[in-house]
């Protein structure tokens, strides 16, 4: 099939390199051109804009950072909407909002006749690299069981959550169990420490009990080794919280937990922190507790 | 062996059963002597306080609900310490002050010349019958090597985690762990209820992905079924949490998180919700917001 990759990000690349591995001709676009070289290496061509890459594909993947990114890729100069036709389906692999998410939806069915899938993904660069993504995707069912095999390349867990939007709502509820789960690691490996316990013991312990959680199993160890490299950075996490109580907001609903999470995720970019992984959320808690700590 | 165990509560008695099905000698106390018959029934000899049970046994063990009840215990009228002897090990599987735990381990030592372990438990009611907790041990390392045939009896996870102490410090990390992921659940759970998302299809991605964590997919469930009967009392929680507030506040050590979980965790006791399964603190959740509910 012809397919668009739209946003070679940490993500989208990976993702669109599996896609033309699996034996699709692939069109892909980013802002910096200079991002699409490796995949045109590999097989793919590089166009000069969405509208393009639009014109030459069956479906449009998009993967760029925010609502607005989106918004711009869609209906803006050389936008999808532009060559975009009845028979197009445009997947949406990246988080915004999801109230925005039904609006774009709803203008380029309105304006085009054009399909719309959110598919956001958890599993992070490894799991894009490999294929192994969580994949929650809102649309048609109908359109779903159409794009299933195409969103199987790409993830080993695709489900279909919802009518359109649901699969940004139910990233925002992943992003929310994320960040928490984050705090809990930093607050578990800062106590240890400071109570004089081998955190590293400690991780082995708990995470074979009723404290366990992917977050302690894949980020304490790295928490432990100062390894602050981004699989998924704090600047994008933010942002996910951002989206997460913007939509809580709207729905007059309270959620502490998240709440606090986000306040620290701040402090974390307000310390510079914003593009290493969201682990080094550790490095507020060094701060908090050990105040001649170089950030 | 000639084995003691003391505290016959929701944890300790199926705990108690394992070590006389594994074919020990065991001689049992409960405060209330009615919550020994089962054991007695099972081959048990109930005795009249703790220092009948010290005269009989080798190891004695204790599980009962706060560090004061432990000090009572140990140092009480009719107490352990009144026949302990140099060859006696005591075990306590409670959870209780670490600082604490360190006196008493002092003062037993000093008094009577023997020796003792903290041995706190991970893993509920289920773990506690299928003899597969977790169960992280303070003391001294030659102690811990001779009882471990014992322990192994109680867990499937038996890690020697430091000195007397260090035990109940991994134990208060573990349950900082179990009391955030909660607060996870019960948000993500909340935002996807009322943004018009299954919760049942979130929890199902979630917790295959970067997400998951023990408390989602076992108590996530529990959530969306109403079932609110106690695997862990939130009595217990609470007064666990307290114990790590109490470690973080000496440490001066700032776990904003683990605050808030406390808050929360003391409002589903201010709501009368304290003998109800930690999974109950979504029931503070609905309250936040849909103020017409019923607690």
């Amino acid at each position: 099939m012809n397919i668009g990759y739209i946003g070679m990000g940490i993500m989208g690349r990976p993702m669109a390199h599996n896609l033309l591995k699996a034996g699709h001709a692939l069109y892909v676009h980013n802002r910096s051109p200079e991002k699409c070289a490796p995949l045109v290496k590999a097989g793919a061509t590089a166009l000069d804009h969405a509208a393009a890459v639009t014109r030459a594909a069956a479906v449009v993947f998009i993967n760029v950072p925010d609502t607005g990114d989106v918004e711009e890729v869609i209906f803006g100069d050389h936008g999808i909407a532009q060559e975009a036709s009845e028979s197009l389906v445009v997947i949406d692999n990246s988080t915004i909002s999801p109230d925005a998410t039904r609006e774009f939806a709803r203008r380029l069915k309105r304006q085009r006749g054009s399909r719309y899938l959110d598919a956001p993904v958890s599993g992070g660069d490894v799991g894009a690299k490999a294929g192994t993504l969580a994949i929650m995707v809102g649309g048609d069912k109908e359109v779903f069981e159409r794009c299933r095999g195409l969103l199987e390349v790409l993830g080993s867990t695709v489900v279909h959550v919802g009518a359109v939007g649901m699969g940004q709502t139910c990233k925002a509820c992943n992003q929310l169990f994320c960040a928490l789960h984050l705090l809990a690691c930093c607050e578990g490996i800062t106590l240890a420490r400071r109570a004089g316990l081998d955190p590293k013991t400690m991780i082995e312990v708990v995470s074979r009990g009723a404290g366990g959680s992917w977050s302690l199993a894949n980020l304490g160890p790295k928490i432990l080794r100062r390894d602050f490299a981004p699989g998924f950075m704090i600047d994008l996490l933010s942002k996910d919280l951002r989206l997460g109580m913007e939509l809580a907001g709207r729905l007059q609903t309270c959620l502490p937990g998240a709440a606090l999470a986000r306040q620290l995720f701040t402090a974390a970019q307000a310390h510079g922190l914003g593009r290493q992984g969201t682990q080094a959320l550790a490095r507020i808690y060094e701060h908090l507790n050990q105040p001649e700590t170089q950030m």
